[in-house]
């Protein structure tokens, strides 16, 4: 434990009044608090996120996501500025359980989004630190159920495409767009196998300049791909489009499209089932993640399963022999 | 429970020399054994499976999926016909944990495989029954190494392409062929996101008579999508070709890939890696199900639950917060 010590808390009743004004600064504290990992917080934390919860919900929630160097911070800023002149609050978070932030620029430095981060109109937090990403995906997603509260109608959650947080994204948001770059193949090779095929929209960014040739084919072969995929339980077809988000060409075309996504899921349903879905699994998979923790944070279980892990190796024991001994022994502990 | 009478068992070194000679009817019989839910044969199945660990592993496992109507009966009839005349001893396991058998012919009926059936170097099983996906992977994966203690070398495993089956098999095979229809589009709706992905190779059955043309142009198509993936962790390239199993056109190119795959992976070492790693997960998935059988096996925990989702679609109460108070009552019941 750091030696660290937090600021005075305020009354539970001044963030949840604080939060449904729309007070950025309180709205920040209680964020704080969300992620904070004292005891009293977390008990602060849930009773904030119990009260405003009613609030919650009323806004589109996208999740943006494309390995690092393809511009999402630019497309995010470029995006938000837009949002903001159509008349919209737009709250931008990200998720990124990875301590390192070598790997990409999960709003790691704000102050990158120059333009975006003076505007009222917009609310920019960096990604909660932990030590799970189910830990993380908690703090975000209460996050944007406050961001929510305090009247931001478009949450933009970022993740780098290089790891597990775009499920975890995907799992939170309505709408799930992956940025790319043209001259396809080698690039795409960081990119996780099974994100692509959660975009509901592929942009191919740089689309500018000696880019552009290049940039409308690989528009062109994302379209033929994602058009070879299974049909997506929301009834909409994923789009590729290309876009320049240094030059501010094809922003509004993104959001045009998910104007059309919004319209067709409200229309057919998915949307109010999909999110009713989507709260019900975060219980489970909270739930999930309790077990595993009373089970795999034992210490003796640990080095039993390094043994095991062994045996199974060079095939001394079988693995359902290993698993059944193991609980067996689980079982007795209590 | 019915009123089932169980045959009489054997010793259990009966059935470890029968296996390990080859003995085709010993060999259905410990896998009856495997499949029984009696207590008893399920300690003489873990014993069974124990002594035979060594000398299993000696094969190379495919699994093979496609939706109802692609031709799969035929296609692996076809398949094992050619591996036979190859040299090789070929087992026909399957996987479906739905009981209702309408959906495909998961080896529902055997007898289909007429020629295929009566060689001595091939081994037809049908599907495991079960209630739980976990309990029918076991039993296939446990059939699987019995087979190959018996001297199979080639492992194929069926099953549908329309559930959750297919990241099962997956999980248990070194190479995964997806058996798909020309006319691309309309078909593909019946696979799941998430199959393609998994493909080592796409065959377009039925590439026969008219269809021909029509099978090439799908060819290309899934050859550009396949392309377009992120490369697997195994340094192969998933490819397509085509096939027609009917007409006996195509086959040889199917095995002559999986030769190169494993030529391949035997060099970069990512086959016994990958094999040792199925083999620790195999172990952890077993670990996780029984983990939240406890749990979830209470009826006290399900009756909450519905409470819970209920009260979280009408915010009620936070996802993150009912999660936390049913685990809390979980750890009490101790």
């Amino acid at each position: 434990m750091k030696n660290y010590k937090p600021k005075k808390r305020l009354p539970t009743q001044a963030y949840i009044d604080g939060i449904l004004r729309g007070d950025r600064v309180i709205l920040s504290r209680a964020i704080t608090i969300i992620e904070s990992n004292l005891e009293s917080d977390k008990k602060l934390a849930k009773e904030i996120v119990q009260e405003i919860l009613p609030n919650s919900g009323k806004s589109i929630r996208i999740g943006i996501t494309g390995v690092p160097g393809v511009g999402k911070s630019t497309f995010i800023e470029v995006f938000g500025l837009y949002l903001v002149k159509q008349g919209h609050k737009v709250a931008i978070l990200s998720i990124d359980p990875s301590s390192q932030r070598s790997k990409g620029s999960i709003l790691g430095d704000k102050t990158r989004m120059e333009e975006l981060s003076v505007l009222q109109e917009a609310y920019i937090r960096p990604s909660a630190s932990g030590d799970t990403l189910g830990g993380v995906s908690n703090k975000t997603g209460e996050t944007m159920l406050l961001c929510e509260a305090a009247g931001y109608d478009v949450i933009l959650i970022e993740t780098v495409g290089v790891g597990q947080s775009e499920t975890a994204v995907h799992g939170m948001t309505d709408f799930f767009l992956l940025l790319m770059l043209a001259g396809a193949g080698d690039e795409l090779q960081g990119i996780k196998k099974g994100i692509m095929e959660m975009a509901d929209m592929v942009v191919i960014n740089k689309a500018d300049g000696d880019n552009i040739t290049m940039s409308n084919l690989a528009k062109r072969q994302y379209q033929n791909a994602l058009h070879i995929f299974p049909a997506s339980e929301s009834g909409w077809t994923p789009v590729a489009s290309t876009a320049s988000a240094i030059k501010n060409i094809g922003i509004s075309k993104v959001w045009d499209e998910i104007l059309k996504f919004k319209k067709l899921v409200d229309e057919n349903g998915y949307f109010i089932k999909n999110r009713n879905h989507q709260q019900i699994k975060w219980m489970y998979n909270n739930i999930n993640e309790e077990l595993k923790q009373l089970f795999y944070g034992s210490n003796n279980i640990k080095n039993e399963l390094s043994t095991l892990e062994k045996d199974i190796v060079t095939a001394k024991i079988s693995p359902v022999k290993a698993a059944q001994q193991i609980i067996d022994q689980f079982k007795k502990s209590f």
